[in-house]
């Protein structure tokens, strides 16, 4: 591995504490068995990651599906904030169809790739390295005719050949594109192992700097966060992640676990635009809308994340909770205090409550609600969480 | 941190290939609200273990209550194979307890410590480096007078100065400890910092040859698996693991992650005595037994582990199942065909279905069982997933 002191110049000069969170769940994380939403529901997901605060939304695969296309549409739309993406390979056809979805996005990426392992090039492409570097090189071009944010994922970027994958990203970026996903696409790298995969590409291709590389990680072996972190300390600044980590197999890299990673450890002088606060309320949201149920031993969104049961341990946390506790509940928005409801709870405390069970509202739908919870209030002196949820239910039906 | 020469080639000398795995899943694992067992399913779970190929089971927290302390005993009873392990704090009564409990297992443990992080010390004991480091040397030379092999936790080592806990590393090794588990308590560590640790360990503790080192990590921040594996990289020699990765708050090191990641790389040249084929169907066992359900996309046991659901990847994966498989689910003991059971099928598949649903049974019980399945399938012809539970609950209750 050659490691020139003047690309490693390169590199310092350009980096930068922030990190770029790219939220993948309602594409690769909605690419799962049993869990398609309908556009109603990407939209209000949609909006959630938008509060949440993450930089880009993978919105979907435009050309996949007819329903896929007009979520993306939907989606560009209803979020103004982050930048919108849709999925694309190498195939112009592809590239129109994203192209055409992305239309009303205030801000759009267009997202395509090519695989870039000998097994994807010689099992999947029947192709050549040469040939498959071309036809990457031509789809970033042809998707900078739509869109100047253009991101190239080289798919099993893990189990590439690092120089071939360096020639890939050096002539991609040439071509004007502004990200670079390398992709874990089996889950198989180990952590230190993906890291110096970075580091290579950071200290091997000269234009480097002219694009921000993103870590695609899969959970495969239980490491993608570990893997997602470990190219983040090499220089990459966008992770894409899901909430909860659904995707594909074991799924992806969790959109909690990186941002609380880098909120908990200040020394990584790393930071994300995500507002805490809203994880556990999105968490939720997207268990409940995708039905995908989260463990209660998941880290940050588990419900029992934040449980000290054995007795040495509830002794010591009642003693001093930083005993047993690194994170404060309160920090990542579960509730630990029981507010009861009644007819004298006000908009907030039911905002709150609503969503703790995720159920997200605009403030007119809230406006709604609260004058339904105030009946209901007044009918059962006191509201539980089944009550709240027949609330909803009506309020959905109506 | 110094790094001595001469140390490193104890370090060298000692290195062996063969990675103990120590089960926590009935201690730390089953310190989870909303799952304590019975002694009976404990002892079931424990015979799973050992049909599983671990090298520890830590049964229980004796003095912790009458129920953990006789589901000790009756493990110790049930399982030969491998080391029945006890936790003790570092308390004359809690040893003498744990000891009791284990005088009928044929290999026996006693698992005792202390914390040995300056919060732990200061908030939890209200005590100082030095008297802590006593009470750790007594306790583990009291232990010795009950087994020889002792092992020692120093609590919360993942936060604790590494030269103070170098130094009472060293100390109770000298007084006769074994087993040397550093845990990274609240789970706030980074791989690459906890494998340092580690090393630091190796490096400077000149007498670390004499005993094991042992990694117990926790999952708060979705680490536990990849500090586990740092851990053995630089020394360790024993993962304190949990099946399904359960345990206090967001769990402990997930076994089948460890076991998969030693197995699937081989360049890593360490070894488990765990059978990977047993894996599923162990898993399947805890989470009915414990209650505790297995999110769709945990790494390896999740129902969705092994499913390939979008186009690209079910395309690509027909094609040539490595561009996105890393492990075949037959490996770990998922079943993928769907054998059909009828009154022509033969003990071996229906103790396989049943496996797979999590109910694993003797030699003796099966034959039972297959005596009412004949029964049964010459009434319906075919036999459902849900007609063998019936047969299962009808079988407990005889």
């Amino acid at each position: 591995m050659r490691v020139t002191r003047q690309s490693q110049t390169h590199y310092e000069k350009t980096m930068n504490d922030r990190v770029y969170i790219f939220d993948t769940t309602l594409r690769d994380g909605e690419q799962v068995p049993g869990c398609q939403l309908n556009t109603e529901e990407k939209v209000q997901i949609a909006k959630a990651q938008e509060a949440l605060g993450v930089d880009v939304i993978e919105a979907g695969f435009p050309i996949s599906s007819p329903g896929d296309f007009k979520s993306v549409v939907a989606i560009s739309k209803a979020v103004s904030e982050p930048v919108i993406c849709g999925l694309t390979r190498a195939v112009e056809k592809d590239i129109d169809v994203a192209a055409e979805a992305l239309r009303h996005a205030r801000r759009k990426r267009i997202h395509t790739g090519i695989g870039a392992s000998d097994c994807h090039i010689r099992y999947k492409f029947n192709s050549t390295r040469e040939e498959v570097l071309e036809r990457g090189v031509a789809a970033v071009k042809y998707a900078k005719k739509y869109a100047e944010d253009v991101e190239f994922y080289a798919e099993d970027a893990g189990r590439a050949d690092l120089e071939y994958l360096a020639k890939m990203v050096e002539a991609v970026i040439r071509a004007g594109a502004t990200v670079i996903n390398i992709p874990d696409t089996t889950g198989y790298n180990l952590p230190w192992v993906f890291g110096q995969k970075i580091k290579y590409l950071m200290d091997n291709v000269p234009n480097i700097h002219k694009a921000i590389v993103s870590v695609h990680c899969h959970n495969d072996l239980g490491l993608a966060t570990a893997n997602a972190v470990e190219g983040l300390r090499n220089g990459a600044r966008q992770a894409e992640v899901t909430i909860n980590g659904i995707g594909e197999r074991a799924g992806n890299t969790s959109l909690e676990e990186v941002v609380m990673i880098l909120e908990s450890h200040a020394g990584l002088n790393l930071k994300t635009g995500v507002d805490p606060a809203r994880l556990a309320p999105t968490s939720k949201l997207v268990e409940r809308l995708m039905r995908m149920p989260v463990q209660p031993n998941k880290a940050i969104v588990g419900a029992n994340a934040f449980s000290h049961s054995s007795g040495i341990h509830q002794d010591g946390f009642l003693k001093h909770k930083d005993n047993y506790e690194i994170i404060s509940p309160e920090t990542v928005g579960v509730a630990t205090s029981k507010i009861v409801l009644t007819a004298r709870s006000g908009r907030h405390a039911l905002k709150h409550r609503l969503e703790n069970l995720g159920y997200i509202y605009s403030k007119e739908e809230l406006n709604t609600l609260y004058a339904k919870f105030l009946d209901m209030a007044d009918r059962l002196k006191q509201v539980e969480d089944e009550h709240l949820k027949e609330l909803t239910h009506a309020f959905q039906s109506a």
